[in-house]
């Protein structure tokens, strides 16, 4: 017969086991749901101070006002209200490339750059820069963006770098995907046309990085934030809807541009 | 021009507010993502005591192994394992009335039980015990099941159930939502033909009930702490999977029953 | 070993049965998409004049221009262009209650005021409307809407609405379901204080249920032809976007009402 | 004022439009479901020809029996059985890389290799076969797979290619993109080291791309075909369920691997 092997969790008429612990009497009260999500990703428990950088993270991913995601949540509670889990859902499934997947690009970029490159932690910040000119040049040459650079709003700096970049460094978990990420943001405005920030979500996704959680995984704590702030606006959907004025705002201004293209025979 | 409010969140070039707050400088470092989740839904700071109880609930409600949404998001990973996103989004559409319902539904159940009863602080446990027997006594008129107890594993205790009492109690937020339940645990067998458990999953709706946090968003905390689930399930599958085996399991044991039904002209 | 019978398909090395056909040899080249789509369902084969009403019916689902399901799926589409199958998931999970759940409700609706009325094909209608009145009368009563009424854009008359009461009627497929909405839209006006059109999606699911298909799977038949009328608008939004737009009007006619609701210890 | 331009459709008080056509007096009972989804996409009508290819294309991708999609589906149906939308949602969620993007990848990788060959009609096997020779190598040398060929039951012939060749020749519809898939199914078995069969889904993505539809909407096709499939499998799901079984098998053979990973401070 085939087995489902797990480490997460499992039940029997009594108990119930959750990664090694009995869930009732080792982890409810015991734990923060923070914590526990880490636990679930990692298959290891972090330390405080790890799990102080770790909520910190979620807590800056968590919402961003009106974004294409919750708009398109509140859409969708006020075409189907009897089902939130849909509204999330919907919400969700923007995680994609242009909104939430910053995060985790950026800290695939990073973590490419640093393969091979040999960094220790007693690197210098001119063995940073020097490796961020390499990596930054090697971009332009591929024609590939830069992740965890600019942000549409914060055009000079985003609010939350450099508290997240401090918090790190206050906790001890500053490794060596945020020294790359901060030696590309003093090195680049050389190398590019431009000068672009440090965007939070690249910060957020560097720091992760640094905690050692798996890269392809840091895509999943971006949504796990963004659920939060999902349930936010959809709370509010619910008392203050803004979707029907949305959508009759859209559907007013639409201008039907149909021809007959019939080319039948 | 139409105007869209929101209480929840804005940013400007140089600052990002959240719920009254400057996010960078207020919250970051400073909240736990817990804290963050409540006060986006609730529109209020919990305190310690309620915070306590909150993360308490949702650690209650991430995990509970191989459910059908756990595995309908690794079977949905295995087939899309670019898009994490959609596999969380799949996971989270069975949040409804069988498996993630019944947080919500206990808390609504009770609410209507509690409506015009004119119950007070005061109360005994005989007259909770009264109205327990009345509310039951109701649903089995009504051919109605009574969500909250019951559970496929834990046939005799839930071991969650006692706990998240418990906590209640000690951060002083237990009240008549918790309050009915139990009496309801204490009456049901002599209304019904059985004894039945307090599911874990009624415990933490009339907890979350008694922390005033409306009840058409509590579906939405037990999807949020499924999220955390569902990432450690698809980090698993991603290391150690088990789709492929289920996919195969299924398939070959798949009996064709299909016979020619051609009725057309 | 647990099996798993189904009737819809399996495949051998050579050869892949659908519905207790050959797929290759039987079907393909040989019925129309919408035909398998009936078959599926209903397990038994359309007649031709079945298919004809079927067709029509899904082509009058498929779109209605900027609906907020439309909506949701081009800001999808626009956070995560590289998944075009979560555009479409979020697009369809707008198909509850409000916007796309008519259908089925219209069905519903109809086969409960059918149920035990003794309704026979020699009806006259007077017969229908005594029928009728019943049933309107006992929506008032409590306090239920009546599904297949009323449409806020096409406040006199629905387009669709006749031409599906016509091909029912041409192909031989008119039936009871169609006989009491018909009724429903003669007598209302005296019991209502109004006078509303037969919507499209209330007839669409009349004309379902006189073709016996199951009622809980109607609103199957809506997502299907909306899941159509999606494709082209993420055809068009691939070529000619307007979800930024749409970002940026809401975006920037956001009103920021958060106050600092801080009541934390 | 912002503008939201459409060609697909709108309503007024007395008529909807689409695609430039009125939907009740041109479109309803006069063209096919499948028809209406070519133009919608293609933004022009099929002719009777490619009209056939195409709803052959439809019908060849529909359903295979127990796919991960589909169980996703069944999965999800049994957790939420009151949302509909969301079963189908979970399903369609699984269209990606690896079971249903085989349609556009096939598509999008013919139509580089034909970007710049100067193909012509007049070309002989013979050409076709050489460019198939470096279309094939470069991918050897690419280390990138070659999609459109090989199938995981199907090992010697899928039964849906020859015959969807077969339609597009008789209709007139064959083209480049199925001339050269059609060569790499000759070559390849000489540059790789085993002889692989031109699976369905790959032939399909070709006729489709033969009929001049737009590469990145093929996979939408592979959707809307499957969205049938999987209206059969929940309907089928609704009267024989087989989920609660395979949730069952599943949850019994779960084997817990769980070790206290504790490493917390």
């Amino acid at each position: 017969m085939t087995e489902f092997p797990t480490q997460i969790g499992t039940s029997t008429e009594d108990s119930i086991q959750l990664l090694g612990n009995d869930l009732a009497q080792d982890l409810l009260g015991k734990i923060s749901f923070g914590e526990l999500a880490f636990w679930l990703v990692a298959r290891r428990r972090p330390t405080e101070a790890e799990l102080r950088v770790f909520e910190a993270v979620l807590v800056a991913l968590t919402d961003h006002g009106f974004t294409p995601t919750a708009i398109a949540a509140r859409m969708t509670l006020y075409s189907a209200p009897e089902s939130l889990q849909g509204a999330i859902a919907a919400g969700l499934l923007g995680a994609g490339s242009r909104f939430l997947g910053v995060t985790e690009d950026t800290a695939t970029f990073l973590a490419e750059g640093l393969d091979g490159a040999g960094a220790t932690a007693s690197w210098s910040q001119a063995d940073w820069d020097e490796l961020a000119v390499r990596v930054v040049t090697k971009s332009l040459t591929e024609h590939r963006r830069i992740p965890g650079l600019g942000h549409p709003v914060h055009k000079i700096a985003d609010p939350r770098t450099e508290v997240l970049i401090g918090l790190s460094r206050d906790n001890g978990t500053h490794g060596p995907h945020l020294a790359l990420l901060q030696a590309i943001g003093r090195v680049h405005p050389g190398l590019l046309d431009r000068t672009l920030p440090i965007n939070g979500a690249g910060a957020a996704g560097a720091a992760l990085a640094d905690l050692g959680l798996p890269t392809r995984m840091l895509r999943g704590f971006a949504i796990l934030a963004r659920t939060a702030g999902l349930l936010g606006h959809l709370a509010e959907e619910q008392e203050t809807p803004v979707a029907p004025a949305i959508y009759r705002l859209v559907d007013r201004n639409a201008v039907y541009t149909g021809v007959d293209t019939d080319t039948g025979e």
